[in-house]
């Protein structure tokens, strides 16, 4: 697949935060993408329309983004351009909270990735008087897993998006099919921005084709990275800084032969 | 005092630059905290109320973020959360001197850390008339560190904070007692951001434990951090791009014991 | 040169994008300077006349930054200050168009650097009803530099610059002289914001003498790092994650000595 992105080297317009844009532009890079960050709502929806894919990440928000968001967002809807929704943190706050409505009211995302406690905000987006589905805050494992398959799928449904829900297992679902990934490690969540960099990723890879495989190969494939950049570190004796770099070493390196090798994914 | 901290967890909300935001939430990632980043009013007091610390860092500053700063230092006041200022090149403008004022108006800050010439700015703020105080610019050395101790002291007194001057000799003052630190080395200045790094480290100690002791193992374990990066750079032959990340690497990897034989701290 | 830097450690103020801020910020201080970043037009000016240098990037462009560009450009104008123009992306939208329109009718610009296509848009700033000049929008090579060579130097009379047009060859000229440079490696690209990174270089070389040798030296230095930098990702097996930090390795320990041998310039 990288292979593919190379070849179309695929702009993506990314509408993020200023803690992890830097890390979010080389992981598209490292892949194959051509990242351009631009926040202002003069001119995002214009930056949109010569992108392949979209980023919308809610990370240090605040409301000139927010228009620009809602601009891209549209813009990317009529020109049939993916869009990516990264709603980081969006329980923290009830000005997350409404942004997060804003947006869903307004665009269509193709994809939104996130961790359980994000994705429960979207759910509630959808069952604001019932209240019905509780999502537990606790880790994904093999005994819960189809608890969360199963809400996972609802919010796919209702959404008419592909949902990534970021954890110890991750979940990759449409509404039609779903495929666990069991790549990644513990370790990368003491990087910040490992999500953003997915989102990055995983957008990187809609742009070149939006389809759940493809989807579910960006999960892994990041994961893979994660594991060989935290084996490095263990060996060479390093840490976190260093693992950092690791992570966007193996992103630009990793050949389809050792993705297809290291990859732990399991269609349901 | 890490141990602890990783049990705790803490999350630290952050309200500061771009130049150094990546950094710093990696480095209190390090020490096992969780950072937040978030700097617009329409949200910045409810962070900061799910918080167990706050940083107010003065870099890149705008009107935007300055309102967001005052909200979130009152209720953290409000609420007992340990705030930190990091008053960046508060020297450098009329604008970052009139919000340093307004700032000391409205919040009371537990720690304040700066180097000289940002904590003269402050003296100043207590001396507009009479200028009595003369703080010298020039390096802290063992000849003179008396002097600056006082002025340190001083400062800690009127502000009620517990002081951490940053320098050739580091100096970490209450109103009642004074610890000299003499870890670090002068290549970390050659890393942009070191400052506020340290500003995260001390601000995830302190939600930890708010207590002169534990801000001058803060200190310490940040500059043995640094020496152990130099020295590291100096043997793999290297440079600063390399010792940044070696810097992160030994914050997440320093034992209880390592901090212990390393630090060189001087209790007055 | 460095080491003339380093005896004068200028200061240099940038307005600049967040995705690329802190890597700007560690190259200027690998070679000397002493960055300072800062956007807001309450104080840019003010900022401006502290320094020795002034870089206006276009990155992550908002109206609050352009009032920041156009007060401290004029600023260093007044006070003869060296400034530099990096128009990233200015093609990609009118919002860019305009608002480097302002900046061009506004600032004098001492030194001005881009790509080719980034270059095209500020000669047709000059051409805006015949459009005579066309700048071919593919890559520079040996056949066609001299056709590259005279555009580039259309642009240095008109606007009264030294224009650096980054490419696969490096062409710096003013009115009177052209210095072609060789240095640099395609995986340079990989990373995001070598341009904004050589940007930096080259304002702290400008700051410390303005003249197109000493733009050409900045200009084949970082090409050099560059190259060093992927030699070594080889040689380790690492990736561009890696190579960021090489660069900046690389900027901040290069002798005189190696600079002569590596420099690969050919004046016109």
């Amino acid at each position: 697949m990288v292979k593919k992105i190379e070849e179309m080297n695929p702009m993506i317009h990314c509408i993020t935060n200023y803690v992890t844009a830097n890390d979010v532009a080389n992981c598209i890079l490292a892949i194959g993408g051509r990242p351009m960050m631009a926040d202002d709502p003069h001119e995002s929806d214009v930056i949109t329309s010569l992108a392949k894919g979209l980023v919308i990440n809610m990370g240090t928000l605040n409301d000139r983004k927010i228009e620009a968001m809602i601009k891209s967002g549209k813009k990317a809807n009529e020109l049939h351009i993916p869009v990516i929704l990264d709603p980081v943190g969006v329980g923290a706050s009830e000005y997350r909270k409404e942004t997060l409505k804003k947006l869903l009211d307004n665009i269509h995302f193709d994809v939104i990735r996130g961790n359980i406690s994000e994705l429960k905000v979207i759910l509630d987006y959808h069952n604001q008087t019932s209240g019905v589905d509780v999502l537990p805050e606790d880790e994904v494992n093999d005994n819960n897993l189809n608890n969360y398959i199963n809400i996972t799928k609802k919010i796919a449904i209702k959404m008419n998006s592909i949902i990534v829900m970021s954890g110890a297992i991750d979940i990759v679902t449409s509404s039609e099919k779903t495929i666990i990934v069991k790549n990644g490690c513990e370790k990368m969540a003491s990087i910040t921005g490992t999500g953003c960099m997915l989102t990055g990723v995983v957008a990187t890879f809609m742009a070149n084709s939006l389809n759940i495989y493809n989807i579910a190969y960006a999960v892994s494939m990041f994961g893979l990275c994660g594991e060989k950049a935290y084996s490095k570190m263990i060996k060479e004796n390093s840490g976190t800084g260093s693992m950092h770099m690791y992570l966007i070493d193996y992103l630009g390196n990793m050949t389809e032969n050792e993705l297809m090798e290291g990859m732990i994914i399991d269609e349901r």
